[in-house]
C-alpha cells in the first residue's frame, strides 16, 4: 500500500494530540543536504520535546501510513535525511531533545538525549577529565541520533571503534509507536536480542533512537603526532603492525596520504605552510595517546628507528609541542576543503581488509586509467582499511566534463573493492545514494532477512521510507 | 504449529542427502549440560563437515518442521544447548568444522570455523605474536559457535569487551537454510543492518554460525598483577577510575572479591597458599598488559601509593614475577571450585551499573536475612559490574535444607537487581533456565520486537525451540 502524504488534514490530527508549536513547516535547512543532490518533498517538520511526544508522532504515522524522515544534525552524505519524492513524508527532529541527562565519571559513562550535539558531548566529558572518543568533521552539528543511526565513523576509530562500540544501552521508539526502555548502563548484559546493534546503523528504518547511554573513555595523560613518511602503503600496514607491537593500542589514529592531496592544498590554499619543499609519494599520520608518566614524542622516536631499521620509513617529524602537533594535523584537515576546490569527479567511501590495501591502490590506478586521464587523491584511515579513494579531472579540465564518465568509474571502483572483500560505503551509509550499490553488491541471504526483519517490525514502511532498502 | 519430531522417517530423509556418518545416535554427552538440570529428548545428532551440509540440514528441517539445537562445547550454565521436553530435535554439532583457516598477523585477524575450539584460537594467534582476548574458564572445550551464539564474557571484558566486540565478520546457515556470507575482515562496513550483531547473542535462535572472523590484539609486551586489600566496594570503583586514569585501556583485569571466598579456599582447599593470615573483608585482584618498554611492576607502585595517599587501598602486594602473579590468580581461578564443594544455594549472574555496586552490595544482605541465615560469597569482574553473588548455607547446613527457598532468594536478588538498572544474565544468557526471569524483567517493547523478529526469521520456529523464548 503507498504511504499517504504528511498534507493538512494528518497535520490537524496529529497538532490536536501534541503540544503547540510543535508541528511547523518545514524550513528549507531541513529539505536539503550537504552535496545538494536532492530537495525533500517534506512539508512539515515535527519538533518533539520528550520521548512521549515522538511515540504520539510515530502512532498516528503508523496508523495513517504517514511517512517519516527522522533528522538529526543533518550532516549525512547519502541522502538518508530527506526524501525526494513520493508523498511528502513527515520529518521528525529531535533538536530540542538535546539534554545531556547525566554523566558518571566513575562509571565512565554518559546518558545523553538524541538531539545532543557530537561535540557538547565531547565538551560534557571534557568537564568530567573523560574523552568521548566519537570525532569526525561535522562534530559541531551532528546530533547523537543521526551518529548512532548511521554507526558513524571518523578519526579515532582505530583505538576506540565506530560509533556502535560507544553505545552501552538505548532509548528508541519503534515504528509501531511502541518506547523500548534500553538506557542501561551495563557492560554485560545478555538478555535477549541486542536491539541496540540492530538499530545502530539502520538509518532510522526501524525505529527513532530518543536517548542513549554512552561509554567515556580515560583521557590519555599524553598524547603524541607523527608524520613519516613511507616508501609504500604496503610499508605503512606494516608500521602499523609494528607501532601497535609496540604501543598497543595507544594509537588513535593512523592516516595515510598521498602526494596528490598535498599538491592540491599548495594549489587551492597556498598559505598552509607544509613540512616540505617536494611532499612524498606516501605518508602517514599518526597519533598515539599514552598514560600518566609516559613521554609520547619519546615512544615515537623509539618507534622511529625501529622502522627505519627496518626500512618502513625514509623520513619523518615527530611533533615537540601541541602546536606542532595542530600543525601537522592542520594539513590532514584542510584536505578534504581542498578536493573541493578542485571538484572532484566521483569520491568513494571504501573499506577493504587491511592486508588488501596494497593491491587495491596498485588495481585501482590503471584500471580507472583505462577509462580517461586522471588525478587520484588517496587518502584515510588506513589503520581501519577505509581509504576516501578520490578521482579528479587532470589540469585544465573540470568535472563537468567528465559527468558522463562518473557512473563508470564508480562501477570500476566499486567491483574492484567487492573483489577484494570490501565494502562500498565504510563510513557514509547507504541513505538513498547507495541503495543501488547495496542491490549489486550485499550478500542475497543477508538482503533477504533485512527485507523480512524491516517488514515484521515496520508492516506499513513508515520508517525513512526509501533509505537503505528500496520503499 | 508445533514441531515434529526427529525420528527414524526423518533420519533417513535426510541421510539421503548427506554424506555416510553425518547422522549418528546422540550420545550421553550431546544430551546433558554441566549442572545436571536437564537432559535432552534428542535421540539424534548430525555431525556436518561444511557450510554447505549445515545448510542442507537446516533445509530438511524447516521444510519437515522438526526442531534444531545448535551443539558447541556444551558448557553454557543455564540449557541452552539442550531441549528436555517436547518432541524429539536434531541435535547439529560443528565440531567436525573446528579449522582455523587464516591468520593475519598483519591485520590483526583470523578466520575460523564455528567449531573451532577457543584455545586453539587463542594458541593460533599466539603463535603469529597476537593474543585472542576472549578467555574463561571452559576455553579448552567451549567452541567459537556457542561462544558467540551466547556472546560469552569472561575475565578480560574490561579492556577488550564482550564475545560479540572481537567478530569482524560471520558466516550463518540462517533458519530458511541459506547461507549468509559475511566473513569480511572490515573494521568499518556500512552496508545495512548489522546481522552479525543480531545474531551474536541469540543462542542459536535465529540461525547456526558456521564461521567467523576474528579480531586479534597486540600482544602486551609485558603484564603485572596486583592484589590490593580495600576499605569498601566503594573505594574499589574509585580505584578503578583513579587506576584507568592512570593507566588507560591497560587495566586488563579487575576482580572484586570477598573475604567468604578466601575463606571457603581455607575450609576447602587448605593446601592453597593465601597471602595472608585473616584475609581482609574486601580485595582486588587487577591485572595490566603495557607495551614495550614500560614496567609494570613500577606502574602497579605508583598507582599502589596514590590510592594509599587517597584512603581507597590499605594493603596490598604487587606480583614481582611471573610465578607470583599465577599464585595470585591461582586463589581467584579456584573459588569457584570452593564453591561447588561448599554448595551453594543459589547463584546470580548479575550486573549492575558500576555506580550500583555499593548499593547492590550493601542493600541485597539485609534483604536476604529476612529470609534466613546465609553466607554470602560476593566476587567477579568489578570492572564490568558483573557480579557472582552466591548464596551459601550457614555452616552445619547444606544447599539440600533450603531447596524450597531458592525461588524466593533468586527473586530477592533479582529483583533489587533490576530495581538498580541492572541485568539478571550478565553473561551466561537466557537459555531455558532464565525465560521466565526475560519474561518477568525485560522490557515489554523489546520483548515484542524480539518475538517479531523470531517469527519473520523463523516462521516454524525450528532454531534452538524453547530457548531465549517461549517456543
Amino acid at each position: 500500500m503507498p504511504l499517504a502524504p504528511a498534507d493538512h488534514a494528518f497535520v490537524q490530527r496529529l497538532s490536536a494530540l501534541l503540544p503547540d508549536d510543535t508541528l511547523r513547516p518545514a524550513e528549507a535547512r531541513h529539505r536539503e543536504e550537504p552535496r545538494g543532490r536532492w530537495t525533500s518533498t517534506a512539508e512539515w517538520i515535527a519538533l518533539p520535546r520528550s520521548t512521549e511526544e515522538v511515540s504520539t508522532i510515530v502512532r498516528t504515522c503508523a496508523e495513517t501510513g504517514v511517512g517519516i524522515i527522522p533528522l538529526g544534525g543533518g550532516t549525512g552524505l547519502v541522502g538518508g535525511q530527506l526524501k525526494p519524492d513520493g508523498p511528502a513524508p513527515l520529518i521528525v527532529s529531535l533538536e530540542r531533545m538535546s539534554a545531556i541527562r547525566s554523566v558518571h565519571p566513575q562509571e565512565n559513562a554518559a546518558v545523553v538525549q538524541a538531539g545532543a550535539i557530537l561535540a557538547d558531548v565531547q565538551s560534557a566529558a571534557a568537564d568530567v577529565d573523560r574523552l568521548f572518543p566519537l570525532s569526525l568533521a561535522s562534530e559541531g552539528s551532528a546530533r547523537i541520533g543521526g551518529l548512532l543511526g548511521t554507526n558513524a565513523g571518523g578519526i579515532n576509530t582505530l583505538r576506540y571503534g565506530n560509533a556502535r562500540d560507544q553505545v552501552l544501552g538505548l532509548e528508541a521508539v519503534l515504528p509501531d509507536g511502541s518506547v523500548w526502555h534500553g538506557l542501561k548502563r551495563l557492560r554485560k548484559d545478555n538478555t535477549g536480542y541486542d536491539l541496540r546493534h540492530l538499530l545502530i546503523g539502520t538509518e532510522g528504518t526501524l525505529g527513532i533512537i530518543t536517548a542513549a547511554s554512552l561509554k567515556l573513555a580515560p583521557r590519555p595523560a599524553a598524547t603524541g603526532t607523527a608524520l613519516l613518511t613511507v616508501p609504500s602503503p604496503d610499508a605503512a600496514l606494516t608500521l602499523l603492525a609494528l607501532a601497535r607491537g609496540q604501543l598497543g593500542e595507544t594509537i588513535s589514529a593512523f592516516e595515510l596520504m598521498h602526494r596528490t592531496g598535498f599538491d592540491f592544498l599548495a594549489e587551492k590554499l597556498p598559505d598552509l605552510r607544509q613540512p616540505w619543499d617536494t611532499p612524498p609519494e606516501w605518508s602517514v599520520l599518526m597519533d598515539i595517546g599514552l598514560g600518566r608518566g609516559a613521554d609520547p614524542a619519546e615512544a615515537l622516536e623509539t618507534l622511529f628507528a625501529a622502522a627505519h631499521e627496518a626500512d618502513l620509513v625514509t623520513d619523518g617529524i615527530v611533533a615537540q609541542s601541541l602546536a606542532q602537533s595542530e600543525a601537522l594535523w592542520t594539513l590532514r584537515e584542510h584536505m578534504s576543503e581542498a578536493n573541493r576546490l578542485v571538484g572532484a569527479v566521483s569520491s568513494h567511501d571504501i573499506s577493504v581488509p587491511l592486508g588488501a590495501i596494497p593491491e587495491f591502490i596498485s588495481r585501482a590506478g590503471p584500471a580507472l586509467a583505462r577509462l580517461g586521464d586522471w588525478r587520484i587523491n588517496c587518502f584515510g584511515h588506513a589503520g581501519d582499511g577505509n581509504l576516501h579513494y578520490n578521482v579528479f579531472p587532470v589540469p585544465g579540465r573540470t568535472k563537468a566534463d567528465h559527468v558522463d564518465q562518473r557512473d563508470a568509474i564508480k562501477t570500476c571502483v566499486h567491483d574492484l573493492v567487492h573483489e577484494l572483500g570490501g565494502s562500498v560505503s565504510a563510513e557514509h551509509g547507504i541513505g538513498r545514494l547507495k541503495v543501488d550499490d547495496l542491490e549489486r553488491y550485499g550478500d542475497p541471504a543477508k538482503l533477504a532477512a533485512m527485507r523480512t526483519i524491516k517488514s515484521a517490525l515496520d508492516p506499513k514502511g513508515i520508517m525513512n521510507p526509501g533509505a537503505v532498502l528500496r520503499g
